[in-house]
């Protein structure tokens, strides 16, 4: 199948290209960047010397409809309300990695993102939200896959379960993330330069981020119940990885065992989520470079409170990885073709 | 004043001569260590060359008590313990950096630290909990300073003006803890070399450290009832830092400048503690090398939670500064004497 | 076909564990390691659970032979001279990432190693120098591939050439290298703890370092003169990762341009090779991951001195993944086979 | 004394900020910045709150004439050459930490900083070159300090007293350096972000680093011989710090102690440069935050070449604390005056 990358030159996009370079049943016909087309990738990315050293080119919808049938879109926000409709009409399948098809409401779109919503209602419903693992079904037959963040992939894979099997009180949920510095993306600002960074951590967007309307979004559709939560995220001096670290009251006393006894089963058959035992805890290198979501699960009896340990590599399971994944659903090919990659260690 | 240090080649040890080094009512007269006696200080630790090249010595009571006034002890569990009781017998002024004398009950310490306590009931009440700000009375006419721990020290300051204000509900109150490394000592373990903790973050201890009993005796006492927190710790890729973020109800509805502003009140006249204004949020370089606490506070009216952000140098307030402050209270000279240092930006 | 890895344990152990699992023709049968057998893999490095759980056994050269046909040492110095003659004799074939069988002379292995050598000298000068670009046509036949150090690779990648075609004065050479942490291993050292490698960079080991020798060997048979370099090495705070610079004396003067001319044609059916061009210089994270090696060149008419800079992972290139590759070499089978990853950027 | 200091919102500004804020003989009067005035510092570095809370000014000689004595210029290139002139003709002693006063020749300025030298040749000529340890008599005299670049720094210091004391060939001299990001400074640029410094090393500027001038210049001047040198400058994945190794062919043979105990007479009477033993290497974090610069040894008689190995903290020895080390020589002071801090490890 040829697919195209929209917004190619960002990290997201070369991290499409490394992992579809493995895929068996694809090939990447274009690659599509608005502010550096003309330029070879390998000429912004030398990594890429011998493995893809395709020109950049302008989005064309009818260029784009003549050579691919899938669109990866890993673009600012606000590009793809725009493109996407248009390919839609013209038959091509999407998955977006930005934000743009995630919320339902363009109220809160136009909220939490600051920009207005210029996306078709109807296109908006029409967009399934591509946490795999939770709706398998949906992106089996969808035209448009708004992939999930990567706070709420780490976030909704750790607290799911608990909420669907009734375990915790939803409207507790308390959610402390922390992330490597590429999920700021590749422009240079002056708060993400190396001086600045390392050794050092720091909180930002503390009640302001743009991923807590689509975690309350998704919880509170499978609580059943509107569930506001506490979202802080901070930034950690390493390159990727995301881990989540979720708390909330549990609606009766537990036993630790019992709860990952409850995950492991839920989970069964989804094969890029493990789940560790008793009083090990997962670390982000342990999925670095791979679609792995690791959890690990503490029901703490002095204080009738669960903790959730979740990690992700963000440019993977957070990004490339899981929209790969949501691809291959959609085309009916094993949920881990072209994945298997193994967590790069140390 | 004379001085000694016991455990002196530790990190917390060779903190101490760079801080005492600068402080002008100070002499180091002895460095003790009990596993590298007979070697000098700047053979282990090359950078204090023609600086502070003292001979490591054996622990002997006799031999402290002729030659200095005030000891501090930077040393493993159990071993302040032992040798203390006997130096606070022969007049000698102790500050104890390790956790020997935190707990008022043997019991805790036991559960917690899972050693024996063979500390003298006595003693162990004698002690004064030195978080400066809060007990300088009692720490100015101690005669043995259990100086906090580095999790709690920023954990307390950050929470505990809100306790005592009456703005939150105190058995509320979640704790997710980031630290640096050097918090674990310099003793070689594999789980702390750079290949395992670079480009990786990881939750460690949930429901078992042993800063959890220390920081709810404080909060306890303040709360004037029996509380219980959710406490979680993380292994930060970075050297020195501790960032707290510290979730809990608010009483009442709340503006955050309202509660910013009740914060500055409160520390007015606390030289080492910043609180942030609305929408800045400290990171760990900031105070990097100081004895600064710098604080952030957000009141969400969504889900009606306080965050509050505390950073400290764990090495600084977390440990040897705070110690030297304490000194300072002790001897009635200015609190920020010798500890005037600008934080090493970038 | 069957293989086993002995050192399993250590990260060129887990290293190759990664690379076979996307090999299309082999599979891992035996995990073995001294100090870790009894227990799985995965309980050590839990990265693999769910990608190979193997128990780690004892090494047993019978049962070795009756159940795979190729060996991979990844052992610390001494062990693989004791255990590979007795399987070589047994027909199976040994690959050893070691530096047990790479110095044709037991006195220069007893000089720089420190220890006595044990290995039958028939043994060793059956074995080939598995510097795959160079040896090809050896090792398509070799029983005892001595696969080359991660240094010396970098350095003879980025300077036989020049010495091949004349280009420099052999005798001139100077090699400046720079390495991540990785490349001393697991074991738990104080000077290879986090917080004693972050933000530090220093020099070790210089003009002692057991690489020396093997270069030195490698230069002198192309050189067709007895050759001794300077070589220097130098830790970085970084996980993965070899930098080396070398300089030397051109023997003519040459453009720039033609030695990037020459370099390119003389590697042009070297997949893993690749030659920027003017002005453009490699970078360690180019290649991370992956087992290229990436070469910059200057040819300096100020100076008359080449400067070579060749950048590898050194637990691919340097270790694990050559070693793959000379096994596809020994096997008939393409050289990249099961070695085509895209470096992990960023 | 009141100084003023001239491009204070970048990193050097800053640390000039740290430095001074600890010096007993100064007041800093004037900070001052073209694109930031008007803000107060502590907006910009919040790690200032409570200690420099200045606001920004515009640059006008008069204003600064009538204010203060001696100015720090931390500006960047071509900015200096334009204020300094006008300053010292009104009596204002300057130390310029940019590179624009330190090549005596304008067409060596306008070749290597590919700019116009805008500089009166005569003011050139009066600029003295601030390698304190080498030139403390013009020092003490002068009207404006050319600071000498940091790669010119730990390298002169590491190699001049080879060279003054006829121990090596000065046209073989080979400089491998490598740099910490902070050298930089804080203008955002994609090369310097985090996602792309971290884990990686990579050359830079082969052949073409504006501090190649600068350094043959000064060893023109001791060997009385042109001079040509190769430079080679890496980026390390570190905030701080520069280490400089250095090659050069030995005249006649020499043992490693007998240079080890020159350079120690050599430096006898200057206070910041420790010479180590033998086999002993200094690492950059032994010399964080501290104006010290540390200086290994090895003659290699396989060799016959000299290997250097300096250190220094770039921002401090190589940058702010020199100009305040010239300063002291300039006033008359103490030579470590206010520039006595230990070290920050680790």
């Amino acid at each position: 199948m040829k697919v195209g990358i929209v917004g190619a030159n960002g990290y997201s996009g070369v991290e499409l290209i490394r992992l579809l370079s493995q895929h068996p049943h694809v090939d990447i016909d274009m690659l599509i960047s608005h502010s550096t087309s003309g330029t070879h990738i390998h000429e912004i990315y030398p990594h890429l010397c011998g493995i893809c050293e395709k020109k950049l080119e302008q989005a064309d919808a009818d260029e784009i409809a003549k050579r691919v049938e899938l669109v990866f879109f890993s673009t600012p926000a606000g590009v793809s309300q725009g493109l996407i409709p248009e390919l839609i009409e013209k038959g091509i399948r999407c998955i977006d990695i930005s934000g743009d098809f995630r919320l339902k409401e363009a109220e809160q779109y136009e909220k939490w993102y600051g920009r207005e919503c210029v996306a078709n209602p109807d296109v908006l419903q029409q967009a399934v939200y591509g946490l795999s693992e939770f709706t398998r079904e949906q992106i089996s037959v969808a035209k448009l896959i708004a992939n999930p963040g990567c706070f709420p992939t780490a976030t909704l894979l750790g607290i799911l379960p608990a909420v669907e099997l009734g375990l915790i009180a939803p409207h507790t949920i308390i959610i402390d993330g922390k992330s490597g510095v590429s999920g700021a993306g590749r422009g240079a600002k002056q708060a993400n330069m190396y001086s600045e960074v390392n050794e050092s951590i720091k909180a930002y967007k503390l009640g302001s981020h743009q991923h807590i309307p689509e975690i309350e979004q998704a919880i509170t559709e499978v609580a059943q119940q509107d569930v506001k939560v506490t979202f802080s995220t901070h930034l950690v001096p390493m390159t990727r990885g995301i881990l989540c670290t979720i708390y909330a009251e549990l609606k009766a006393s537990q036993s630790s065992e019992a709860i990952i006894e409850a995950y492991k089963s839920f989970y069964a058959s989804s094969p890029f989520v493990r789940i560790r035992e008793l009083g090990h805890w997962p670390t982000t290198k342990e999925v670095l470079g791979s679609n792995y979501c690791d959890i690990g699960l503490l029901a703490d009896e002095r204080t009738n409170r669960l903790t959730v340990v979740s990690v992700i590599d963000n440019v993977v399971k957070g990004a490339s990885g899981q929209a790969i994944q949501n691809m291959n659903i959609l085309c009916g090919w094993d949920e881990n073709t072209g994945l298997t990659m193994t967590p790069v260690y140390p």
